[in-house]
């Protein structure tokens, strides 16, 4: 076993503390990760938190992972020691079912392995990237291309492809009218995808306190949604909507902004159900849609992509012991745009 | 002004009566054509009663129109005398908007002028099918194939195009499983269209009393949702599902049959919003669309498409004597699977 450090949580109001915890002996296929840095997802305070149900502590969290490969095992082909890595929301699935097949193991039938919280093949609880090691089977590893640095890599391996994909599958390119719904973590990566596809990009906040940011991220147009005119000066305007807010909005208002064939897509999910007014949809062929990360190959894809634009998020860098300050933080949407720990700190 | 036999209601539960309505005098674009069948949507029956909100009384409905042109305005180059032609859920559009421009008139954002119930250029209540004759601007005159027979090809002009559309935009094809969910009138034609397309179809229908009429109609399954297993057996299977059906349902249960990237089109509305649970829509980048009838070019489309592959409704010929009597069978669900009007009985 491969001893390594890390920062748990024992319980739903439980600080941060401390830990060491064991990572498994390298498999042949197995590469370990020395993890340099690790972002904080709004979902890792929804999972340490216990908002979505039980948890099994302690929990190491952390799913925006990038470091350097120190180690791999015999049959490791895609990666060498010294190798820029990252891993995102998920460390295995069966490869074997429909959706695997198609590159989309974030949907495997069996249920994917995810990064911490769940349970690996052997049996183990996973445990996440707010340690120094991970070890990883080498198909769930990504490539970090050269040109970004690794603390600006964390935060692609969520909030990158969460809104890559959605703006990938439906098509955001030159001549298409895309809105972003918020401008948080997943907002202002969205902007900066859509901008850099060739579409026109209009974001969609509470109010405009953002909009110097956004503008300059590559957003055309910023509108606040507390002001109702939006809804009536934007309507059957959008062919892509991007809902990056998890709470529970008017739907049929924003599914209203949609044009001809439109649809809104929603990359979270608020635990009540929406009311959804069938009229908004018939009316203009509409489609609500949800998204959900991304694949393996296509979350690659992403980083090549971000590399290629010079995308990346705006971050800021914090030591192993402002973990908790900094989910308080996020909480209270201070943040501009995504804690990434500074693992050097643990 | 040109005088026309038709069949009126005078109120939501008034029974329906003869009566002369005028159609005007042909403007240089307008064809006039003499009705030979009108077939019955559940939308009149709708209208009728007041279900939809307040009607201008009397009303006479009718928007799956087949008839012969008998005579045409100064500037019309489509029709001639003697032509065989259909009108279908709307007869004019402002023809300038971006929707009239893509061809979808449906959605024309002035608002188009429907076929019965609807106010015209000229500031005129519209009159709809259950009349001996109409007057329609000639670019809202569909031709009918040669092959299609006049009372076959009526319901087309609404039930045909309500299917073709959704199935034609989201890919049904070779390879594709489709559902159908509800085997009445609108179903019976996307059973059929679908499988002239190359799909492999499923029927999804209350109980399995219409199986042999599904199968006949080039269904490959026929299921019946009141039994709960249907859904174990079907989650994550379609590619697309057509909902013809316009009660509330319970959506999410439909929504989990559909595989990766699947999308459910409902292309009638149920008065109540549906509540969706957004997991349902994350877990599989799956979508909850709508779709309206179709545009005039699509809906030639169809009709050339159904004249193709020998597509017609099964239908159930009626005098005009008889609407009363077939509403009542229609909300029985007693009608395999539309009532046409034989005009002639006028």
């Amino acid at each position: 076993m491969i001893k390594a450090k890390a920062r748990a949580v024992d319980g739903p109001d439980k600080p941060f503390r401390t830990a060491e915890i064991q990572r498994r002996t390298l498999d042949s296929q197995d590469v370990l990760i020395e993890i340099k840095y690790a972002g904080i997802c709004h979902s890792d305070i929804h999972t340490a938190h216990g908002d979505w149900g039980p948890v099994n502590y302690p929990l190491v969290p952390g799913h925006e992972i990038a470091g350097i490969v120190t180690d791999v095992g015999a049959k490791v082909t895609k990666y060498k020691v010294g190798d820029r890595v990252g891993v995102g929301c998920m460390v295995d699935s069966c490869g074997e079912c429909k959706s695997c097949l198609k590159d989309e193991e974030q949907f495997c039938l069996k249920g994917n392995t995810q990064t911490y919280a769940g349970v690996d093949k052997y049996g183990e609880l996973t445990q996440g990237g707010y340690s120094t090691h991970i070890v990883v089977t080498e198909k769930f590893v990504l490539s970090i291309p050269d040109s970004i640095e690794l603390d600006e890599a964390a935060p692609l391996l969520c909030a990158g492809i969460t809104t890559y994909s959605p703006l990938n599958h439906w098509g955001a390119s030159s001549g298409k009218k895309v809105a972003v719904v918020g401008m948080g973590g997943l907002g202002h990566m969205a902007v900066q995808i859509a901008h850099a596809m060739g579409a026109e990009v209009t974001v969609l906040s509470q109010t405009l306190k953002k909009k110097d940011d956004g503008l300059k991220l590559g957003a055309d147009h910023y509108y606040a949604t507390s002001d109702q005119e939006t809804f009536t000066t934007l309507a059957n305007t959008f062919d892509l909507i991007i809902n990056t807010v998890s709470a529970k909005i008017d739907i049929n208002a924003y599914l209203s902004l949609l044009g001809l064939d439109g649809a809104l897509v929603n990359v979270g999910a608020p635990a009540e159900p929406l009311a959804v007014n069938v009229f908004s949809l018939i009316n203009g062929n509409r489609s609500f849609a949800g998204s959900n990360i991304g694949g393996i190959r296509e979350t690659q894809e992403m980083l090549d992509f971000c590399a290629e634009h010079h995308i990346v998020p705006k971050i800021e860098i914090i030591s192993a012991d402002q973990i908790d300050e900094a989910y308080e933080r996020v909480l209270a949407s201070d943040v501009k745009y995504r804690f990434v720990i500074d693992i050097s700190t643990m």
